[in-house]
């Protein structure tokens, strides 16, 4: 059993409506048999390249190729039987979107998606193919959520948050959860734990579990170059912006800034930022395909980045990273790992 | 536990020298540590489908990238501390030559592998990679077993064979003994288990530990097409030859006949052979890399080729496959996703 002291006071005290620890446990009990149970990974090759041990997530191997769907099943699933006619809206840049289509269909509902015109064309086919209506925006100039709420407006349709969200944020924190469980079980109290830092949800999610499970552990926000804005935030412990909104290969981690309530949970529990750059992530794109034999789309390999560069110190210590997705286009997979 | 009975007396009367249950047993202690107890992957999207449930062991993601390691290191940890400094020499299409050479440096043992000339480029930089020296032969009209005699009788190393071995065979099982106690633990007895074949090891190490846990699971071989001579074999039960040794993309499939000892051991257990074409496979790499997330190479990808081709019945069934390996070379794998 999990000590279940608090760390520091801020967390609880900063936002009333905070998840906490039970709420991840209890979302665990709504994904079970819906999402994978995701196994430890580990390579021999990895840990002597590193004089460590790494410990991997493979979120990749979810169902929709994302951790993603955790989250969007945990707030559908809540949605009373009145509300599934009018259905659920949600922008994303494709995994989250990915995850709500396909959470509603289990749920038979329908599901409108608001998505950036570059995303990339597996995310878009995939969420088509889980039967969701897909309405298209400039990443740049558009507002995203601004046109979700006007098609919840006219629709009556209700809106799942890609992060900010106390639901979507238990439902992510259940990967952490088994990762802590099953870190335990192998009697691993890992150093540091890295997970990706989009809008911050996974983070925040994870730390919950990590948080009653292993209080000592370093917990790191990983992002791509340019797009550092949890790094920073961590650092001023005040909500900082990104200067640009696209030029990352990480299609998955570009975002305005860390969310509201995922910052509350993060800034009380994250240790700091580590940031990778595009190079690095194609760099362990490659590693995972050719060593790991796992199928990693850029954003969802910038921790395995962070180990492979040297951002962290992995020598004669334990690391736990998640690899977050799998959605890659095959051609841009192809040019990664033949370059 | 599971129940011992034999099946069939022929397993146990035809050869004194067969591995069993026990021996199975033994060498997954002797592994515990070494190699990774690959999880249970499922797939939503796989199983809705089929319309089954396809449960799916992942050997791609064993070290060395293939589930050869379990054999090459269970055979070689036996060796007396005497025979370490003249070594090991093996013949292999190139992952077990990975396997052994991955062990043989766990043991601080020089080790020679002889490799056909059309291996791919992945299988030999891997295997010099582990520090082992490499010859060259020619698949079609070379005598590999001779070659090793030879080496043998000048060096004093010992041969470590592809699959016809008792403790090589033991080796390969523990896939089989972790599979099905996993099963086991999901409460899944699956109506039946596809393993590809080449020389037979995998198969039957694995029929090893199924007939103690699940006997009435139905056990299948797959091959390529024009390599079937475990489908020939187990129909005539009389070990058939193929016509040819090359030309399939199924590099690590290509022998000339079954085993001797994996065939005492198959010929009374398994339930048939099933065939895929070169096409089904590449289709199979392909939705792996989609789908699934999974880097797994053309012979590894046999089982579930069959299973998206519908040469096993999978609806309302449960069905077990293995994955056996994911060395692939980058430029074949992209040749397969972006076709």
């Amino acid at each position: 059993m999990p000590s279940k002291r608090k760390r520091r006071s801020k967390t609880a005290s900063s936002c009333e409506a905070l998840p906490d620890l039970e709420s991840v446990e209890m979302a665990a009990v709504r994904i079970a048999g819906k999402a994978l149970r995701t196994p430890i990974i580990e390579s021999s090759m990895l840990n002597g390249l590193v004089g460590g041990r790494v410990l991997i997530k493979p979120e990749c191997l979810q169902y929709t190729g994302s951790f993603k769907f955790r989250g969007a099943f945990n707030r559908i699933s809540q949605l009373a039987v009145s509300a599934r006619k009018a259905g659920v809206v949600a922008y994303s840049s494709g995994n989250h979107a990915q995850g709500v289509a396909a959470a509603a269909r289990l749920r038979d509902m329908p599901a409108v998606i608001i998505m950036p015109e570059d995303t990339p064309e597996i995310k878009l086919s995939n969420t088509a193919g889980y039967g969701a209506k897909i309405v298209h925006y400039d990443r740049a100039a558009g507002d995203r959520k601004a046109i979700a709420r006007d098609i919840a407006g006219k629709s009556g349709a209700v809106i799942v948050p890609p992060y900010d969200d106390v639901d979507v944020i238990a439902g992510q924190g259940t990967a952490g959860l088994e990762f802590a469980q099953d870190l335990s079980v192998r009697g691993v109290a890992p150093n540091a734990l890295l997970a990706p830092a989009g809008g911050g949800g996974l983070l925040a999610g994870i730390s919950l579990a990590f948080d009653a499970y292993f209080p000592e552990t370093e917990i790191y926000s990983v992002e791509p170059e340019g797009f550092d804005d949890h790094r920073r935030s961590l650092k001023s412990c005040k909500r900082s912006r990104n200067k640009k909104l696209t030029g990352s290969l990480c299609d998955a981690l570009l975002v305005e800034r860390p969310g509201k309530i995922t910052f509350a949970i993060n800034r009380s529990r994250a240790a700091g930022g580590l940031v990778v750059s595009d190079d690095e992530v194609r760099m362990a794109v490659a590693y995972a395909f050719h060593t790991l034999k796992l199928v990693v789309e850029p954003s969802g390999a910038v921790c395995l980045a962070a180990v492979l560069s040297g951002k962290i110190d992995c020598k004669d210590r334990e690391i736990a990273i998640v690899l977050s997705g799998g959605n890659v286009d095959a051609k841009l997979f192809s040019q990664i790992i033949t370059a």
